[in-house]
């Protein structure tokens, strides 16, 4: 089988519960996402920006809340949603070098939509999450502007692309292609059925611990990827032999969206279970990996101006299993669609991703063998 | 392929490191582990001792940190720990209504070996962690008492059952008997090898979510359950279902052993890495699950009584990969362990809880057709 | 003027919001609080509850969230607390080493009256602070038994007593008499009056940093105290001066209790706040001091079986500062009060604390001077 | 007394233990501050950078950890300094809309020292904290720029100036003029001699807080401030009590330099020793205000490259009290000094913010009364 072939094979559907009609974090009502894509060259990168809701974020506050799984990241506006369990902007993905152009970008839009930013009002919590694309990007470049924002904003639509797009542009994931990734779950809680959607920007994981549904395919790569150097004249394969073995610097950011009615607190025990769905496709949250998860609920907003924030009845706590599970579900799978989605990309130096497709001809095979 | 032959039939082993030679805990040097166990009819509980070196903790104190992965549990001496980064007692290990007499006997083993204490010196926190093993034993009884500490403090060697003993004695894991893990590996860290040992007590888990090295067997085990169910008289068939229905009410403590020398900033971090290893297992941190780990290093001690503290040169951040992979491996192990060595216990009420090997005769063939 | 005198002098009033009516924890409606005090030679201890509410609060949980400001103690219960942002026990204070007999204590309580509980149930949290009596207490003694909680427990009122009483018994407070303090302010949020109680057992700091409303006590009762003994033979100035520069061995444990509608977030940022009232005392959270701060609502209740929990409407955030400041000055009223109203008390080997009145017989002088 | 002769009042010198030779940060060896203050009509706002030794700070990292006292902020940098332990940029300091900036100017002032950053290296994570200074400054404009922070750099040197300069240009502090303010203390520990040094960018709390080593002078400036507002005609009257009522939108940064020998953990523990300084002067951490402290040490550094880190011998922890003290006594000491050191400023609309020496002719008379 080739590769073309591959790109009409399913992906597998991680665990029990059923997918939402479009599988991607959209299937949480409300949910848009818009992707900015730079493909010129050495400048393989972008953004993303996922709107909650339709309306102003600042007006209308996100309840959310997040896990800093491990902390080697330089993403901006945690902290006051650590204390305050709200999201007050759109949440923009981009490459790390590009925070704070889209810090900006984001300050500049809440000021446009509410001149009283700074003067009678509190200033705004810009939320923008990053991961380093340097190997195939030119990052030194900053080529991430302010207008990237505005323009992945303006793409924002239920229509939800994955791989090698917007801030995935140039993302790699167990040395493979990897970026942005999709998925949704849907699950019944105390007799009514609610949705949880992930969107990850994978760049994580080196290619011996990829394992995907159970199956290590890392494994059988890591050999063959031996193997294939073995062959080469010595130089050439030490250097590629120096790549494998070089510590990851790559980095996970996890969007988790669901319209379950939940406060801040339980939001941030939802965000961590993205942590189990990661540890699934191989990850041990690697020391140069900035693996951070968010979660935000859409079943309510916090007005910015009000005395009282009244909420809907809270999902008891002792009935989050089901919201548990549908996150590592969603999250694996999210991971999983980002290497299914994402083609081969060629970048700065020369340097080239393999898609997992090109990379693993017989994926059906081997996929097939386990079940 | 019988259940008896299936007590032969090696645990497949996790990861690309090696075990150390014992593959238990032990493998770190000076660390001994004792058990004390319960089992008479409706008392089926127990303690686990394990110290951290051979001298007296209190003296010489171990530098330690924990991960809280999920809160849900009622341990003792966290506080402490979080603050200071240093264990001062021995880690007990029993049931959820066991973690007072545990904590009285830390303290009254304290004083004895240093009378000073709460009088010139000031007080000693006991570390007591716990899992409910409610199902199979009469936890109202609160059977444990001081006396079971000292027992299994004197039993402590580097000899290391797992299994249904000691703590582990009452504890389910995914329906079937749970208990007392153990495993580790050797890696190689900047050129010099290192041991990371972990013992687990392991309680968690539904049926259905069981995973031994990728391999979902728990799948099988649910489908086979079904059919039984759909096999038996109605009443009796519903019953069974209300059970496997029921959230979890599980936990799992983790508890990492190194001989790194790691300051209790890094071994915090490798503590996480233990969530790693669980979800693999097919733990998605359940609402009701007591999930928490413990690391801690044994390349040094802080002296109780010491104006600086001398360090040996610790492992730079950047090099804790292979520690963290060992980690990750070494927790899914213990968790495979107590599943293998765990023998079918009777309790309180005629609950029983069946092991692995005997809930699924055909073992063997269920995860060699996976490899 | 004589320390007699000075009983009759009123405490210096905190900050410009009034008081509630009985000045205690109790002015929030449905907290009661019992002391039982053991005051028999070398045993000086005792132990104090707090009842939130009067129903039971396993059936029906308090929201609650606390803050460790210095984690040099030996709680127990906190990490559940910080999981679930409810409590489901009363709270119950002590010295060190009676903290494992009041959570057996309140294990049993709960099973008598929920004997689901550890069966079709889960476990039960119990909540237990303490602090070091050792200097006047034989702590070694481990007197504090099961008894003393439901003696405690059984005493419980609205009418709640300060000073050395109940788990005050034992404790010093800036090498005076401390123990149990109360307070209570009402403050006005968006156009609704809250009641903000604290209770605390203060048994920290050393003498040169009290401070009493700004005004530096300490200073002076150093300065006086060396004076005293530069008059003394040569060796008992000495071991006095020994006494006096050892590093603080205290902890506080501080207890906010409000009816404003706040959930375990929002608790968790009030609880902070306790932090200010105790430094503007004069403590710096000393290395070993356990400084750790617990806020509850009464505003409602999370039952314990409900698959949806409905909220009050919750204040904004923005609207919080008028409870910050109620936190923080009950706080520092509550210390005050503890000074105010212990007596002088001699425990174990002679060791005697003087209370603030018998050490400063001319206070009111010295607090006038100030205004 | 006029105003001009306050300026030559001393501030109370708060505490026991003595000053270093300047009184500022930069009392401890290697750390040098510079200043870029922008003073150009509407435009009131600057930068400081902090520059924690005189090498590269990425090559050379700076042990150091934070405490998000109040997380109403928009820092950057926070989450790997929390997971590592380290700095690798100087610190800078700006209003909250120019953290992007800063951001930009920190990552490319990275890249010119080290141009493997996001190549062969890691990235790089900029440190870059922020308070609100929109009352006087147009920050809609944001007019600090990535050459502001190049200029702040160049002209760090150990003569710090304090008041409104650099990035405290446009802040206000208790509705007076505040700004960067600065101290240090000298103490002992365990028979050496340690500096901690602080500077903050003081930018909190209303004017009735206001407390001066104990004296509350913000209640006898709000009593006169009163009184004249009733003095005034009634619109005017009315508009200045709305801006007094107004909730606090403020923010403190506070960074602590010792030459301690301290890890990562014993700093954060110092850090929050800068909350009992805070409360001192008469915060309480209010909602609207990022209360944020940071320290770092000069004891040692971590390579970039190594495989082992060799720390010099760290204090034990039961030795920190004089350095709590210390951090405590020099973050109060900075605030008194941000208010003594600013002059009066005007800035967008006609605000104007009174120095303290303006708005209280009589200081010297206030605050002898106390003593």
């Amino acid at each position: 089988m080739s590769a073309a072939d591959n790109s009409a094979l399913p992906a597998p559907h991680i665990g029990t519960s059923p997918s939402g009609p479009l599988g991607t974090i959209a299937d949480v009502a409300g949910v848009t996402v818009g992707h900015c894509t730079l493909d010129q060259g050495v400048l393989q990168t972008g953004v993303t920006v996922i709107r909650p809701h339709q309306g102003d974020p600042y007006l209308d506050k996100v309840p959310a809340a997040a896990s800093v799984i491990n902390g080697f990241g330089k993403s901006i506006g945690l902290v006051q949603v650590d204390e305050l369990g709200t999201l007050e902007t759109p949440i923009a993905l981009t490459n790390t070098f590009g925070v704070a152009a889209l810090a900006q970008a984001q300050i500049r839009a809440a000021i446009r939509a509410n001149p009283q930013i700074g003067r009678e009002w509190s200033t705004v919590n810009p939320l923008v999450f990053e991961c380093n694309d340097g190997y195939l990007n030119d990052i030194q470049a900053l080529a991430v502007t302010e207008r990237h924002f505005d323009d992945a904003f303006d793409n924002a639509s239920t229509q939800v692309a994955s791989g090698a797009v917007g801030a995935g542009r140039g993302m790699s994931c167990f040395d493979l292609k990897g970026g942005i990734g999709n998925a949704s779950r849907v699950v019944d809680v105390a007799g009514s059925g609610y949705t949880v959607g992930a969107l990850v920007l994978a760049n994580f994981g080196r290619l011996p611990m990829l394992t995907i549904d159970g199956t290590p395919l890392g494994r059988v790569l890591a050999e063959r990827a031996r193997a294939a150097r073995a062959a080469r004249p010595a130089a050439e394969a030490a250097a590629a032999d120096a790549s494998v073995t070089k510590p990851e610097q790559g980095s996970i950011i996890m969007i988790v969206a669901t319209d379950a009615p939940l406060d801040a607190r339980q939001l941030k025990r939802l965000s961590l279970r993205a942590a189990a769905g990661l540890a699934r496709t191989g990850s041990v949250y690697g020391h140069g990996s900035g693996d951070i998860a968010l979660a935000f609920s859409t079943a309510y907003t916090v007005p910015h101006a009000a005395d009282f924030i009244t909420l809907p009845p809270l999902i008891a706590d002792a009935h989050l299993d089901p919201l548990f599970r549908a996150c590592a579900d969603s999250i694996e799978q999210a991971i999983v669609d980002a290497l299914w989605s994402a083609v081969s990309v060629t970048g700065r130096d020369g340097h080239r991703r393999l898609s997992l497709h090109d990379s693993l001809p017989d994926l059906a095979q081997l996929l097939k063998s386990k079940s």
